[in-house]
């Protein structure tokens, strides 16, 4: 019988959202302009047991608030669920809080509530946003012709530590909607090819994509050092490898009008445009580097 | 230093909730009415990895649905975070998505979006409801004089599977609501003696509740031959020890106006009198039964 590794992450996720008609998005849409959206935290996956709880609270919630700012939108109330070994300490848990508050008030976002419950293993977090957005950017409005831009720099996240103190792009969302109006957005989680061939799969467009002006953040020597030179064999330029295919960089991919991208260039990097065909180039030639899938690696 | 199960569940929970103020109760109540709540379901805990999935999707949402149902709400949106074995069958998290969808759609709700993550040893399913509620009935409403009820008789929920396929009090909380206005509220979930002494501490007052009056669940006396005779040891009436502390009974217990009452009692069980002493009575002597801690328990 099929598992959820023969289909990974994302053919999961496509399978189930068949009978989801409102998932797809960063954020569910709710009428009225909510946004609701949840994401789990994972011990051995997303943090290690001595990553700092601090971190690992910061990074649950601005994860999620990273979605938030994807569609545009403004966090309003978050609850918490925590799955905990009962030998964790009170003060690792209050650590925790401290550091999911510490970047939910920098954005007027006011955690409510939540659960908890025993775990044998692996400690998890699960933090769920509810937000508002007037006018939501969805994954499916990205239009030939559209130029595409990155927030910033990409790759070497965890590596560098970036993936557990990034600024979730709340700001730089609305100041886009205000002033640019992006026909799509989404946030860069899982890579940027990756996250490139979903954009393109929800906008039914493609995109072409000139290497050189992918933004490479200074984590990436970090990340190379880490991976000795094995990253050569896979690319010719492995920095660039690393800025496509890292993921948890949690900066905003979006795409605007040619007519409102001269106001997005002074603030952001412009990285190539979008083409009729749906197809992912680099250079004019097919993109395939892939970026995480949480089923389909670790095999 | 102090670990989560040395303060145990209630402890942690109170510890956290003093920098969380619309904490609480069952769920978050947001300006103008809406109800947020989380509940974790973990394999070995809620479930064990032979349940069917089915039920284990029907018993993560109807736990959220209880939780709404104990404001006297109505649920509107759900998202599912899901912590999946790559080993796991595709087919299974169909099921448990059926599961879930199967009791939800019976109570209006819609699921409208989630994620999943890789685990490597416990599943787990964290589903976020959104609901509304005009008039909220919260934990801290009870006054001296009201009559306690409880919708359902109590125990062996494990015992006889009620856990994996219990109806959520939904309607019977509007009824409730529009027809008794009752002054406190909750779920039992936890086991009445328990929950009776969160109801206790939010309203500060206490109960005098009559044991011959506490419906037994059918499913108690399951319960009793799973235990062989141990439990006569802590009680001498062990189906009432049952009643009191198996939990996850997921009946709702209330308090409404002695004019009221008797509209309540021609549907629910009446339990006892809500006394202005803070103390727990079982036919006038001091409660000492416990119901389930997340981490007090399984030293």
């Amino acid at each position: 019988m099929k598992t959820v590794r023969d289909l990974g992450e994302f053919g999961l996720i496509r399978h189930l959202a068949k009978r989801i008609p409102r998932a797809g998005d960063d954020c569910a849409v709710l009428p009225g302009g909510g946004l609701l959206t949840c994401d789990p935290v994972i011990e051995g996956i997303h943090f290690l047991p001595e990553t700092p709880p601090r971190a690992v609270g910061w990074k649950a919630m601005a994860r999620n608030l990273s979605d938030i700012a994807a569609m545009g939108g403004t966090p309003r109330y978050a609850v918490v669920s925590l799955g905990l070994r009962p030998t964790t300490t009170v003060r690792w848990v209050c650590e925790l809080y401290a550091g999911m508050r510490a970047v939910a008030v920098q954005f007027g976002c006011e955690i409510v509530g939540g659960d908890t419950a025993h775990v044998r293993h692996e400690q998890f977090v699960v933090v769920t946003l509810l937000g508002q957005a007037d006018r939501p950017v969805l994954r499916s409005g990205a239009k030939p012709g559209d130029v595409v831009f990155v927030t910033g720099p990409l790759g070497g996240s965890f590596a560098s530590g970036k993936h557990l103190r990034f600024t979730p792009r709340i700001t730089e969302a609305r100041w886009l909607v205000q002033h640019c109006r992006p026909h799509a957005m989404m946030d860069v989680s899982d890579g940027l090819a990756s996250d490139l061939q979903r954009l393109s799969e929800a906008s039914r467009v493609g995109f072409n994509i000139v290497s050189c002006k992918i933004p490479i953040a200074p984590g990436v020597a970090a990340a190379r050092r880490a991976a000795g030179s094995s990253s050569f064999r896979r690319f010719t330029e492995a920095p660039l490898h690393h800025a496509l295919t890292d993921g948890e960089d949690f900066e905003l991919l979006f795409t605007v009008s040619p007519r409102r991208a001269k106001l997005a260039r002074q603030r952001f990097y412009e990285i190539g445009r979008v083409i009729p065909q749906p197809v992912v180039l680099l250079d004019g030639v097919p993109l395939t580097a892939k970026g995480y899938d949480h089923f389909a690696q670790r095999r």
